[in-house]
């Protein structure tokens, strides 16, 4: 009799519907390709009390009972977070069980252990739908560009915030106005902070560093600045010189072993591919030594482009099953160092709002040039009640004298706010 | 001891020095990838005279000689072209070692049997480098994306002929201009056929179309039409209705085991993703059920971008060794179907010289209209010599009828010549 591959799910929301669906829809093909039938035998829940339209004998709440259950022979951790997902998917790998998971903070977080305990075990431990949804970005950069030195990467890894600013520039609303809408879309949660604060970025950019760099980047020495403070005034002063703001996660190997890691609102130029990829699409865009500029984009999020990439690891765990394979987990150590943000030297955005009276422009000019900070161009404008609008765009500078600049021109008796700064890049 | 992977290089040319190159700069980082030191001990080329500025004991003439030698256990195919490339392939195969090929024509003609073959014998045949050059395109399409039904695909395959249309339109230059230029940048072959005519296009696509497909897509079955006929004048028409002329290969599938796999200039709508990668980039965007729109760009062709997959490559196959796997070629069977070019349903774009005399238009609008085939747009205008130019987009119709009309219309006594027809898709 020829072996079922035995499947566990860990949690059946929005990842997990669409993994299923595929596994039912496709199971010709995936059943053919893989070599061997497979079944969905468990899935594991929160509430039993929802009718999910399947088969209900196959959920139950008693999330233990599948990583203990001795017949199955992978688990899908599509749960989330990492309490309780931690524990599970250790337990799965020590309970011999391949494991596929969606969950970027769980591998943000504890992926060196992981992938490694999956190794000593000769299991697959798979992660690819946790960055970039459908996008195949993880298998590439371990496989395909792995003999790459990869400098650099620029990503738009969430759709929540893409769609938010894609909002804002299409539609001149303003932060509040296309985040409700995200939200009515059901593109944002009601508590949106973990996408428009950059947290979901940082872990994804995160995990990519690190398989880049064969070492976990830890996650304190990620800088991280979301989207809140951007108005549509900054999108608007952006294209007028020719640029588009984006939420960039970004990684520059800046010594051996050393890689700076930063999420922050970033100004492109509006001819850099990044910059046409709108709306909940996500994109990688990295250049490598020798492969040069590469870019990867699609639908990040969502339950049937996930579902993709959950169903793509799946194959390869069920093909190394029907092998015979021994596991093709790829670990990473720990100890990535992370360079501090101060040094880092890149050109930025300034929009401050200052008193309408003699000498101001050159009362902040003289700030900027006594910390070596020269402007590349300025715009001006009155604003009502005797005030006015001064915008910059700096030359290259150091992070660490734009902030003194900045800090002593907020003290500035002609200044009334400074009211947004953006990195320029790319 | 441990294992020192020995590497067997078979061509020496721009693919080859890439490959090399990067082995000895990124060897530090690739040895610790793999688990396992690795070192080129032959290399086999045509000539022996030439200096080539690396360790000269290192080359030999006697291609046998590699795949003979049984200390050596990787080779990498880098020759080029179908004879004698296919025979020492399968040799090397037959001998026991694992193969890294980047040659297209050797995987479109005999793709299905030698990775048959080398699956067979526990051995990895790998072929990364064949299409896109440094892009991941096809261990994606195996892998991450394998579970969907990747119903359409259509890529920007051959950077001669992309860099060609790019030129074209931003210098205004007919096409033997760009083609000149492009020669005299190293772009273009002294005999450009095979990528002018879409014959190159034609091998990569289809090599994916089999992927995507399980089934290798037989070459004899596919629609091919080059770039040579186009005009900067279709450029200009394209541009002004919102529209760029790739040459794109396009991979539909039809039906169970039926694909259409046409290569031919394409209109596509100029806020399509694919419309704005110019130059010697290359790009493959594609739809799968589940997955959605996903889209691929990089560099796909030269010495490094294709080094980087060949090594790419090399590093699965080294961890395989390494990891004392068993192999992880992905085979595909014979006997794939493709749909009839006559059944294809598309708008199209059709430029004709006419005689400038009462009736012209009717008698034209007359012809297509006996075919069911419907005007969308017109443009009209008069040229010297008592001539006109009149250009047509229609709606989509179907392909044999489309070609009934347009060789009824070329016999019409007010026609002076049909100047170009393009399809008009995406």
């Amino acid at each position: 009799m020829a072996k079922v591959i035995r499947i566990g799910m860990l949690g059946f929301g929005t990842v997990g519907t669409g993994a299923y669906r595929m596994l039912e829809d496709n199971r010709v093909a995936i059943t053919k390709k893989i070599g061997l039938p497979f079944e969905v035998v468990k899935i594991g829940i929160k509430d039993h009390t929802k009718d999910r339209g399947i088969n209900d004998s196959l959920f139950t709440t008693d999330l233990n009972s599948i990583i203990e259950d001795p017949t199955i022979d992978v688990v899908m951790e599509l749960i989330g977070g990492v309490d309780p997902a931690a524990e599970l998917v250790e337990k799965a790998l020590i309970n011999g069980k391949h494991v596929v998971t969606a969950n970027k903070e769980l591998i943000a977080k504890h992926g060196s252990r992981l992938v490694h305990l999956a190794k000593s075990k000769g299991l697959d431990l798979h992660y690819e739908a946790a960055v970039g949804g459908g996008i195949p970005l993880i298998q590439p950069l371990k496989h395909q560009l792995a003999g790459n030195d990869v400098i650099r990467m620029m990503g738009i890894l969430n759709g929540t915030t893409n769609y938010i600013l894609t909002m804002m520039e299409e539609e001149q609303a303003d932060f509040g106005v296309a985040l409700a809408e995200a939200q009515a879309k059901g593109y944002a949660e009601a508590d949106p902070t973990n996408d428009v604060e950059g947290i979901d970025t940082g872990y994804k950019i995160s995990i990519l560093a690190s398989i880049a760099g064969g070492k976990q980047v830890p996650i304190e020495g990620i800088y991280r600045e979301g989207i809140t403070k951007l108005s549509i005034t900054d999108i608007e002063y952006a294209d007028s010189w020719g640029y588009k703001i984006k939420l960039l996660g970004i990684s520059d190997f800046v010594g051996p072993d050393t890689v700076r890691v930063r999420i922050h609102p970033t100004m492109i130029k509006s001819s850099h591919p990044l910059a046409s990829v709108n709306g909940v699409y996500n994109a990688l865009w990295l250049h490598g030594d020798f492969v040069g500029d590469v870019m990867f984009s699609g639908r990040g999020a969502g339950s049937d482009p996930t579902g993709s990439a959950v169903i793509g690891d799946f194959l390869d765990v069920g093909r190394n099953i029907a092998n015979g394979g021994s596991g093709s987990a790829i670990p990473y150590d720990l100890g990535m160092n992370t360079a501090n943000m101060d040094d880092l030297e890149t050109a930025y955005y300034l929009r401050m709002i200052v008193a309408d009276q003699p000498n101001t422009l050159g009362e902040i000019a003289m700030v900027f040039g006594k910390y070596g900070i020269s402007i590349a161009e300025m715009q001006m404008k009155t604003l009502p009640s005797n005030q006015g609008e001064i915008v910059f765009l700096t030359h290259e500078a150091v992070e660490r004298e734009f902030q003194k600049a900045l800090s002593e021109v907020a003290k500035l008796p002609c200044i009334v706010k400074v009211a947004t700064f953006v990195r320029v890049d790319g």
